[in-house]
């Protein structure tokens, strides 16, 4: 879809400087900038790529003066605050780009569900016995309930999401391509030799506003259930163990893993590939590093890093020493030598 | 599904004590009690929550006396073991919920492929040419079965697993949602700056009574197999690499990953995102710590952790040390000067 | 499908010595060498498994002389190089597996796309609007395309694929079951307490003759694109972040993470669980070890490895000293006693 400068302008109530029929179909960033794309200058920073631009139209501040001549081909929108436009227009554009409400005839839905007439249910997915949905869902391709799921208010789930039975999730939830919610816990009882089975009998409840990002995969409980808490954000491929609660608006970044019965509390953030062994308790607002090994508990407000985790800037030093560890040895052996020397003559 | 306090005492041959017209659809830990659910208490470490506890039913062991007066919704059911009874009846909860054999109509299986009568085959469940398929097999919707594959006696494959094409998996094995059996395996050979695919012509062996977690991945071997043991339990997002063994029994936790043609033998317990490197021998009963990284073989029994892996006190006691480098460090630079000092007053 | 020793030694230009009409239906080692199975001997350090086979053809080099008697049951193929031999009938027989050109009755096409002829569409897969497919594409079953996608000649998305709007991927690519290519980034604002969704409107570009391993994930950039470039190999259960640039040629072993907006210099190689954090520049023919975690620019051509990253001679003769740390604490205590003793004798 394309938009004039006009259009844009009168959207954002800014003021054109240039074609008023310029159009644009695309965003790019203002060092790349592309024909056909509107840009934007939030940063003076970047200011000296406005000059040679190939963009058609950029947002500006209000206040931005050119140092020097603009490309022909390039119109101005001035606006008080470009960063927040650009915003504005993204999370339209998002929103235009929202499934239309459709039951499709190569879905299949048990008899004992009930679609409400404005969600959205792409062909191939499947829908299981007594599923609750909210208003306004939007459910992909290739996605499978299971038996008794709920799932709450405008929460959309993509392309081969699946879901377990007796799971729960939230309003305004975004579950990516792939996600696996609700499968069996990891737990065996040691026979002789072998493994028996412990079966997994709780589920998955996730609340509202939560992101979980593709691939990732979150095991229901043993009995009782694996809670995420509301505004938690998930990015790809990370485990979640049985069992595990994750308090509110947590994030974690990709291949994280959580072991089972480990609760962590609100506003924390953990770098990628961190790992925490089961049964500990984090506590809020803790910043874990990337890749950092945690198998005991951790007080609330600390920012951590390392296996066992340590203080940021004393993990980064501790590091550098590191490297020079085979120097540190010759040097303490030598001293060992040196004072066995002056032990020697003192004799 | 809901049962009577009589039902389950009929059942597990229990005393009852108490309302035996009580209903539970759930069960409940001790300490999260709910009501309408069974708890148990099994460890008397516990006892203190069973006088509150919301609980419609609690198991309790035969020689349980309580220390003051038990909530009035509670009804008792006493049995030799209590930990023993609720596993039973976990276990019999869990068979109930089995999928009843159906060929869905709106799956599809090739020609060649005939298929048991007592199997579950659901909507948007994919099946190859000339695939053997055991008795009571159930795979779930969008389940995508390449050619030529065998899927023993009364094996699951939950929903979007995908088998590549001459898989073999043997009986009781449970495979969860998005697990990928038989991806080619990473192989390529330089020509020049660029990369030639060697084609993975092997396939993928799994034995009997294996479960592989959620989008978890097995490559096929270049040729031969890759082959996975009897009693294997792999965790969610494991990757096996080409031509890789596991031994029977052996245990991974969630993220681990096994470099091409590595033999790892039995009984083996690995922590979570451990790697290990590719063409080495780990032994039988070796316990590999929690992200850890392996280079070379490991003898039959060892318990290690840590890049390259140590004795797991050992692991700790130089990890504690790491911390206290830069004291070291700098507490060696000054014994330096200071026996610089001694040597020169010698002069 | 079985092949006499005849029509290989006709594929090949060989010589047989031998039963010509032996036939074979698989490959083997030579160390494992199966009746029915064709094998080779191209490296002589394995001569000695040739003499006691059960394989019912081997290929072996023209110059190979035999130094006791072959089994009865063992046909010879001579060649004039048995390595090549061989991977010229591996990329046969892989060939001949190819798909045939289909679109399936239950697969699902939207109405604004064209399928070309020569095209193989599976069940249950599903195509978007506005989806430009090449020449011989082959899109197995359950694959999802979004609207506004491009795949080039001759890709294959094995089952389960799933693909984002507007992702554009080029000729000759191979892409594994699972795979997710244009889910969201991972971007949020702060909001006080909680965290908005940034919305993500680019897309992701792939290049030709790329392969991406199971359950893959490479996330779509903001605004423009996350670039994958010609020839890149990625193994299984990777995560790309929003806005990274992978160079030509870069292969990465399994597992590996990469953060959001780095950019990667081609003919790079990555072992497996390698972490890189967001916004750094790494250069061409950059080797990283296995785990390595990397938060700062590396130049062209360095081999390195650990945490931060350093020579790989350095790393291990380090990690060795790790292992002797709690010993060394004690030496340097002591020495730090006995220079005290020392410097009050000197008073």
């Amino acid at each position: 879809m394309e938009f004039s400068a006009k259009q844009i302008a009168g959207i954002l109530s800014g003021k054109i400087e240039g074609n008023a029929d310029a159009k644009v179909g695309n965003f790019s960033k203002i060092e790349e900038g592309k024909p056909g794309t509107l840009t934007f200058l939030a940063n003076l920073k970047y200011a000296h790529f406005i000059y040679d631009t190939q963009a058609t139209i950029a947002l500006v501040n209000d206040e931005f003066v050119p140092e020097k001549k603009l490309p022909e081909s390039l119109t101005l929108i001035r606006v008080p605050n470009a960063y927040s436009a650009l915003a504005q227009l993204m999370a339209m554009v998002d929103q235009s780009q929202t499934k239309k409400p459709l039951v499709h005839s190569m879905s299949f839905i048990s008899p004992s569900t009930t679609v409400p007439e404005d969600n959205y249910i792409g062909a191939f997915a499947f829908v299981g016995e007594n599923v609750k949905l909210g208003n306004h869902v939007k459910i992909y391709p290739h996605v499978f309930i299971g038996d008794h799921v709920t799932i709450g208010d405008d929460t959309i789930l993509y392309a081969g999401v699946k879901v377990y039975d007796n799971s729960v999730i939230g309003k305004r939830c975004i579950i990516h391509a792939g996600a696996v919610i609700g499968s069996d816990g990891f737990g065996f009882a040691p026979e002789g030799d072998k493994y028996k089975k412990i079966p997994q009998l709780g589920n998955v409840i996730i609340a509202d506003d939560v992101e979980i990002g593709a691939n990732t995969t979150i095991d229901r409980a043993v009995i009782d259930s694996t809670i995420i808490r509301s505004g938690v954000k998930l990015d790809n491929l990370i485990q979640i163990a049985h069992n595990v609660e994750v308090g509110e608006n947590t994030g974690m970044a990709a291949q994280v893993g959580i072991s089972g019965s480990t609760k962590i509390g609100r506003n924390c953030m953990f770098g990628g590939q961190v790992g925490l062994g089961g049964h500990i308790k984090i506590g809020d607002r803790v910043n874990l590093g990337a890749q950092s090994g945690v198998i005991s508990d951790i007080e609330d407000g600390k920012s951590v890093i390392g296996s066992p985790p340590m203080g940021v800037k004393d993990f980064f030093r501790s590091s550098l020493i590191f490297q020079k560890l085979p120097d540190m040895y010759r040097t303490v052996n030598q001293l060992q030598k040196e004072i066995e020397e002056i032990k020697k003559l003192k004799k």
